[in-house]
């Protein structure tokens, strides 16, 4: 005792965090840095996860009706500048084409050349080029609602990235629906939300909160925005996909139009609702720890991981012959509409191998030598729990209840997390305590501290905007369950009928 | 009789070819023109084929060792420098990122700002950006192979487009591997090759031919492209996927170089491989008639739609029992790996309904109306037939035979196409006949001539030129197959080992 134990990643959580974020990324393999500046490149490990959550959302989505459609990645400044608070939002952080082609410089190298009548931004989200198609596509009430996806990348160009959560380039998708009337397109705008709310707890075992944005935070554009906000192991929020309802403004903008049953011209309702790869880096600091990421098995890049244990050359063929027996069957179950996805590591590099997959977050490492077999058992170790703590199991019962123990991980981790949160959430209606709330103390990492504060407000920007000045802090939602409450505003005392959350963001 | 068949795609393929292909387009609602240039936007009727054929591709790939991963958008321009012949082919059709956000003009309007040190290149392919990452992940032989692809938009700006087949933003995937030795990556070159030709004839039921490029059409900086060619109904080829051999060119441009068994550091070789979007024009132009689109079976966007038959109000409940309970039992099926796709068109337009969805291509027309009822009858059309061809059934065997009949349909589209290659496929010795099979008589549509030379070539490429200068025509592969045979080059008389295929092409 005495003696540190030593963990797979360093820093751990508690000595610094945003540097133990990218030590996990790193060590897990699910990305890296690329050499143009902000962008990612996504590793097959991070990848396959990202293939896993788009699989879950699509066939989510195309239950509620909607369908798959895909737009140019470049948008004409001119339709940018359609809508005004739109492009206000955008201008800071648009990528533009101004060339169509490189011609010879005298010193030999190449230069711009081709310029384009209009510059194109690359899409930062594509409400106006959709509008667009949307304005040629609705004619009639019996057009109506169009609802229409799109899996894509975007680029918004950020000083300061950091990988998965804020990069210059992302994946996501985007909907986008138009609709007859403004109370259809709210309740599409809330639908969506609850898929994204469902998607966050059921598969990524990650509670959120669903709320409203405060008009300071919300879509550039939008008269409402939804979201659903989750809290990391630094306690800071993270905001882990939005839905906005439109209004009329991006109709007008597009000229989106359509007859009425009654043949009177209107302009349609719109909404857009978009979840992102920052979505992996809210999982990644959700269940991580410091021996690395932790995957929900839901979503899990892998289920299984199977390592054989050859001490002499002269056990390998009936190790090996047991352990590709054993993956057959496992490959042949179901769990969550996917086949159960298993690996077979068979490298010779000692403990290092175990590590590796503790650090990658895979959920279930099973280790398989000469003495199991014999005992037709397999050492278990779940990557919920202690690196140390393994389990024998006869082979047919781990077969049996290999689903059950997955699912049993998953809630796992979803209650951990909950918990978690519960443990940071408070109700503060001190002025004072809610400052010092989020002020870190002396003995903690700076990173640290505070968690999401439940206060009263005001409503007015102004309040909003000191308590940001003055410690980083906002509104992160207003939630849209919970009680009523009459209260008054944590900054200037104003009334107010309901708590709000507040917390330091992502 | 004597009055003309009226069609429902005006002009008819043999009236105005190309006008055809884009009418066939509209009316299919696959594709629309956008108001970026060059750029389309996929319907969704396009783009879940195009799902489809992601799958179908992505599993093939899968199969072989394949993962997939994500790199950036962007290459600067300096990587893309790196490779000579790689910066010379691609040159001239760049999007170029000049700036990172837009400010306000002294007239209100916005102009590009924060000029980037570098430019940056829209990724037109992506060798180079990718190949700085393997030269990360790849130290030793016992990294190799490596085998990545990436699902990705690509930007080469085009002067002349055409929608599916030539458009200056399209998706595509591209396959990127690593190998040790010459020999592997060769080998696997082949074997994407061989993916892409069993996708293209068992899945898009296209017939191709395998083969191997000039140097003159070989991908800029590879030492070998190999490539598959159908031909359309105007005859010309379509190259319809490649593969290419990129020796250690790229390697050298990235430094990509391992540890060998034997310690020595070598380059590594590479390969890469890509089909795209221009499948689904290859697939319109192959199978299309004057009606429109005919989808086959395997990919389409849906297989069958169910039409009920309402004349009087009081049948609706009926029909629409029955209807229902047919898809449900049509949707429990599966072909080919999915679910069958099912769509009900409950519209009452008239014979407007029956139209839209042959145009549209899909595989089964289903009609139900009271009278098939009482008879427990379905009336069936197949969009390989006539539009007047349609057949009663009674339910349970058209349920029974569902999939025979969608593999049925399958074949016989690959059939019809490869005959129809056959009939426009001649060994060619004489320069005479050579010429006169490549120029259009008075008598036909001036698009629609020719068809596959197959004829003796020197393996100069100034004979490729100069025939290239007179008809337009290249030399679309040097098949993989066929027998070896002595002649003499179509162009020059020179002495020639093999016949190569000639066309006119996209």
């Amino acid at each position: 005792m005495g003696k540190k134990n030593k963990t797979a990643i360093t820093p751990t959580r508690a000595e610094n965090y945003s540097e133990w974020y990218q030590q996990v990324v790193k060590a897990s393999k699910m990305a890296d840095q690329s050499p143009v500046r902000g962008c990612m490149v996504i590793k097959p490990w991070g990848y396959a996860l990202w293939e896993n959550i788009m699989g879950v959302l699509d066939n989510m989505f195309k239950e509620t009706g909607v369908k798959n459609a895909y737009f140019p990645l470049f948008i004409p400044l001119s339709f940018l500048e359609k809508e005004a608070e739109h492009v206000e939002g955008f201008a800071k952080e648009c990528a533009v084409v101004t060339h169509h082609r490189l011609e010879k410089k005298s010193n030999g190298g190449l230069e711009p050349a081709g310029m384009l009548n209009e510059p194109l931004i690359v899409r930062p989200t594509s409400e106006t080029i959709i509008g667009d198609s949307f304005s040629k596509w609705v004619s009639s009430y019996r057009d109506l609602p169009l609802l229409i996806n799109q899996w894509a990348n975007v680029v918004r160009w950020e000083m300061r990235t950091r990988v998965f959560l804020r990069t210059s380039e992302f994946l996501w998708q985007e909907g986008h629906t138009v609709h007859a009337t403004a109370e259809e397109a709210v309740e599409r705008t809330q639908m969506m939300l609850e898929v994204y709310a469902r998607f966050a707890q059921e598969y990524l075992a990650m509670p959120v909160i669903k709320g409203r944005k405060t008009a300071s935070e919300r879509f550039p554009g939008a008269v409402d925005t939804l979201c659903i906000e989750a809290m990391m192991q630094d306690r800071k929020g993270l905001q882990s996909g939005t839905s906005h309802f439109l209004g009329q403004n991006f109709a007008r903008a597009s000229e989106i139009k359509f007859q009425s049953s009654t043949e009177k011209e209107e302009y349609a309702w719109t909404t857009s609702w978009g979840a992102s790869t920052r979505l992996i880096g809210g999982l990644i600091m959700t269940h991580g720890d410091d021996d690395g990421v932790i995957l929900p098995p839901r979503v899990a890049s892998a289920h299984v991981v199977l390592m054989p244990i050859i001490r002499k050359p002269e056990d390998r063929t009936t190790v090996m012959a047991y352990v590709e027996s054993l993956e057959k069957e496992l490959k042949d179950k179901y769990y969550h509409h996917r086949r159960l996805e298993v690996e077979i590591d068979d490298r010779d590099i000692g403990g290092a191998r175990g590590w590796e997959w503790i650090k990658k977050g895979i959920p279930l490492r099973v280790e398989i030598g000469p003495r199991d077999i014999t005992d037709d058992s397999v050492y278990v170790g779940r990557r919920d729990k202690g690196h140390r703590d393994k389990t024998s199991m006869k082979r047919n019962r781990f077969v049996g209840e290999v689903t059950d123990i997955l699912d049993e991980i998953q809630q796992n981790l979803f209650e951990r997390a909950l918990l978690f949160r519960k443990a940071h959430s408070i109700n503060i209606d001190d002025k004072k305590e809610f400052y010092e709330f989020f002020t870190p103390k002396n003995s903690e990492e700076p990173e640290i501290h505070g968690g999401f504060a439940l206060s009263h407000w005001c409503g007015e920007d102004r309040c909003e905007s000191k308590i940001k000045e003055d410690l980083s802090v906002t509104i992160r939602c207003i939630p849209l369950s919970g009680p009523s409450e009459k209260g008054t505003c944590i900054y200037c005392g104003g009334p107010s009928s309901r708590r709000v959350v507040f917390a330091k963001a992502y």
